[in-house]
């Protein structure tokens, strides 16, 4: 079979885009680099919309074509999705078993929509928020999950030589933070609160891991700040 | 973190079913051989529903549980989605450069809802249908994909253990149909042909292995014989 792989454009690049303070200081480290992006928002029945609306605003404020997809995970019993299920509170943020807000197989999902539209692009790049503090508990976030599907999708596609890039992958929330600042992200056009209250409901382990990271740099989230 | 490993069960399976020849013949064999069975079927923006509709009616007719995605690709090139474009005629069966109807990343999109399904459903296998003819032209067809996107999976979930099981891999379409005689597979309740026309169109690729098949054990493909 012929190698495509020259076809791939080297700057071009699909970035996983959900809204939330990860991917959003991602989106802004590769449009940095001068990547050449498009977006991909997935809402996957979500118990709120707040977070593909913080996605779809980013993409428009940093002037990017975007895809939204509307999917559907109707088995799913994550907290996520399913509202008969509550989200937890006052977890061990340190613990190390799968949270009720896993949603198996969400990366793996949203990984593989990418390699479809980076190949149909051309893009020769897929950037994803997936961070060290994730892997504790979702396996999906995993460096050795996400190397190994790197290279099994390039095995599945006909312009191989796809690359998959997780800038964060070995930071934690106050180094994504510190270089979020730097580069300008504007931290009141995401949502990390895994309900859809008006404010952050400061008691999830997402708004937990947030918190903690504006607060061990001495700073005050600003979507806590504007909306006081 | 824990291994749930020990939480699938053993006869659990996930089976990806189209409603073409080679996935009837899967869901056959893997019912005989007294796997309990949830079919996953997707309905992807194909130009006709004629295959999603045998999908589901061989469901029901073996008695299985059935999850009927609908999901889209927008930025689709390919003749099976896009019908500003059409579909070939006439190509070479033994042609090795990829086809204008390949959708690029379905069976790496469609794997990787099974995987979600499978672990959520605690299934350790997943059944599908693709086979040697295919992967001439689809490279996600390919054993070395298939192989390798267990392997990445497994790790991007929390219950690794989960199998990929292709029985049909090494079979040419003659084989598919001999086993599927053998199966009592009801041949009329597939679809195979690329188009939506009332009769099979007998000139697409899809058609003409499947007739190719049917002519080389001296079988009259019943679609055939009772659309006449």
């Amino acid at each position: 079979m012929k190698n495509k792989k020259s076809e791939l454009q080297e700057q071009r690049s699909v970035i996983l885009l959900s809204g939330g303070l990860d991917s959003a200081v991602t989106l802004y480290f590769a449009k940095k680099y001068g990547y050449d992006l498009t977006a991909l928002i997935f809402s996957y029945g979500q118990r709120h919309e707040k977070e593909t609306e913080c996605a779809k605003k980013l993409a428009d404020m940093v002037g990017i074509n975007k895809y939204l997809l509307e999917i559907t995970l109707p088995w799913s019993e994550s907290a996520l999705i399913n509202r008969s299920i509550e989200v937890p509170y006052g977890r061990d943020l340190e613990a190390k078993d799968i949270p009720l807000t896993y949603v198996p197989g969400r990366n793996i999902i949203f990984l593989s929509y990418a390699f479809s539209l980076a190949e149909t692009i051309k893009a020769k790049r897929i950037f994803i928020g997936a961070h060290v503090e994730d892997y504790s508990g979702y396996p999906d976030c995993r460096p050795e999950f996400i190397n190994s599907f790197e290279d099994a999708c390039n095995k599945g596609i006909s312009r191989n030589g796809i690359e998959i890039s997780a800038p964060l992958l070995d930071k934690n929330k106050k180094d994504i933070i510190t270089l979020g600042n730097e580069l300008n992200v504007p931290f009141e056009n995401t949502w990390s609160c895994y309900s859809g209250t008006d404010k952050p409901c400061m008691k999830c382990d997402s708004c937990r891991f947030r918190q903690q990271g504006f607060e061990a740099l001495g700073l005050v989230d600003p979507l806590i700040r504007d909306s006081k």
